[in-house]
């Protein structure tokens, strides 16, 4: 089972994560493109890092948005969210070159994820623009989302991407963040989560089993408690 | 003899330049990355536009300095200086290879330009960039400069750049823009400039005629005059 | 009847408007506060202009969205929209004593504009905002809005602004730019509707004459034609 | 005795200082307004923060740099950086207008600050910009500065500051951070250049004892230690 983080995410002074601590105990990583954050030296640093650490290096593209993260939704031609993504991956593409790696996956930021994941539009531009850059980058998307959808229409690899600490509802979309109860709080849930992806299931919002394919899960490395527990996580599949 | 501008400087809904009128006339353009002018659709755009008039494409990397169009000096490292470098190179690098077609070469844009002309540190972090990313590359500089010695001694192919429109000292460097004169205001004394430059000479601000070797001549499109200038320019070399 | 226009949407180098030519033939002017548009210098000196042509200055607050001139919609809290609205008031706010002379008016920019004409959180968090600053500026907004009730509620004294080149529906509201037919495109017609709005009426998208209280109508000055319109309009007020 | 330190540092997302640890131990605070780092929502905050512990606000403007945290030198005309100065002064005295408080003071930051401690045109551009706004605004300036000059000429109230842990040279300047032991390490040298401060003398980097005014003393409150340390100092004035 694939373990995924998103990585890099720092600005200039602004320091954000703990992505040293985070990486002995992934598989794959999506590194800011320098949008909602990460700059050409804090990109230079954490594909070298990557490297070392023998992670799979991923773009991470997102809105042009720093103050808002990227989280923020941004209404965008589709002729410009696959100029947008376009960029983003030849700079980081840039830098895996002089590091002589290679770029193994694209998965979108925050807003444009989730925008990717009900809207075709927005899928298809992201996957055109992946596919035209190099059609053997894999595209990791939400389970049975449109970016999965879209990504296999235009002929790329794809990955179900489910996630370690959120619920779902019973057609296997993510449960709104606005709703109680979206972000599940106990370690002890989170594992029993992550054991049911590992087998292709997940329990829902409601209490039901429904199957759920899951080709990497998204875990966080935000704080030491996290870091912890993405160590156990770790040790499940060892 | 080839004639260079630099393309693609409209930000959003910020236009600049006069691109489609100047390309007819110039052999190699200069497309901004996003730093201090240019956008992914921008650069999309301006790399078609390019290709459409079969002239040859270059990387014009600047400081992220969008407010200061890339013109007030910066103090960056050497590392950050080449990681800046790289992400522009590679972000203009993704739009050439879906429109199937190449980065001729790259030449920095105003004070990066400028310091690169006279910092060797700065001119070697940029021919690093740009050598580690790709060593056919073309680096485009001032010529006698800084930046054309840090290109031959990372091994890149340098092109001196001279200027129809600017004054030169008696050492063959550009006469500051400060000095009354610095730069040349009648059409007449431009073409006589540029008839000198190629023959690989120039009149210098007191009057001498010095030996100055040209690869290039910057020529720009910045109004209706400055194209018919630069199309009278282009007819002479017909 | 007051005729107001956007003024000051330059930025650095990038160059916007005909500041100079409109001025002479509006009452009132909306400055870009820095945001979508305007720096600290081109504030300076339109602020100087404004008030050498003895126009009324008004703050145009809009999203912090500089690549998309502030017209996609951001969302934000009302909290966000309050203090982000706040933060461009007191900006424009310095210029106007620098110059000895106050601001009249707020009129939100853009995406904000629309979002606040239909949206009474994000409209009651504008006018707060202005509320809060100095309860005696006038809000500016679409005839009929959210954002003018929302003023009202406030206590603030509010003008209903009108477009002299849109089309309205049958129940007062814009029609959408998304709509054949949204924009006018003949000189003519602008005029007969600048006409019928000074008669606190407006001819609908489908023939219907209805009453639509102007307080002032919005006038552009984009170009030669735009600016010559506009002195006609003046003249009928004359 | 004055202590005064830098809040508000963050940025959307992006977290920075520990504003609430530091607060009861410092007596005037100097607010980012937006441009190296700070934003409205986080300038409301910070304002609100500043009042409810009862200390003196103050602006801190800074260059339009946020990658750069406004810690690199840009070269602007007296005129942009005066409007660069009072656009963030009114911009954060709209927040002090809102929560019924007043702006104290002003403190140029970073690379604005160190090069009007030099550069007499630059601290002229930043004291008249105060003065224009609001002549009973005290300027902050390093002790012996150019600043501190500049804003006697113009006639505003200065105060000379000093840093609590950084050495100086035998003419009461700073000894720059590029040379080995600018900055001072231990607590109990920390203490002991604050307790001479305090008497108006400093011993310099080569030993001697100097006479050097102060008014107020810089303090840092980045991590625990530093906080710790800040409480210390507090208590030597009770």
């Amino acid at each position: 089972m694939d373990l995924n983080c998103d990585l890099g995410e720092s600005y200039g002074a602004f320091r954000m994560g703990n992505d040293e601590a985070i990486l002995p105990y992934v598989d794959s990583v999506n590194i800011a493109c320098g949008y909602h954050a990460g700059d050409p030296t804090i990109m230079q640093t954490t594909v070298k890092l990557a490297k070392e650490h023998g992670v799979k290096i991923g773009a991470h593209p997102g809105f042009p948005d720093l103050h808002g993260f990227g989280r923020r939704n941004l209404q965008m031609s589709p002729q410009e969210i696959y100029d947008m993504v376009l960029y983003q991956l030849g700079a980081l593409h840039a830098f895996t070159i002089v590091n002589e790696t290679t770029i193994h996956h694209v998965k979108p930021h925050g807003a444009l994820y989730n925008m990717a994941a009900v809207d075709y539009t927005v899928a298809s531009a992201i996957a055109n623009a992946v596919h035209d850059f190099n059609p053997t980058i894999i595209l990791y998307g939400l389970a049975k989302s449109e970016l999965i959808r879209a990504g296999k229409d235009v002929g790329l690899t794809t990955w179900n991407e489910t996630f370690a600490d959120r619920r779902y509802e019973e057609d296997g979309t993510l449960t709104s963040r606005n709703t109680n109860g979206a972000v599940i709080e106990t370690e002890q849930e989170v594992i029993e989560q992550v054991r049911l992806l590992s087998q292709g299931r997940v329990k829902t919002i409601t209490g039901n089993i429904i199957s759920l394919e899951t080709d990497t899960i998204c875990v966080h490395g935000d704080n030491k408690n996290a870091v912890k527990l993405v160590q156990t996580i770790r040790e499940m599949f060892n």
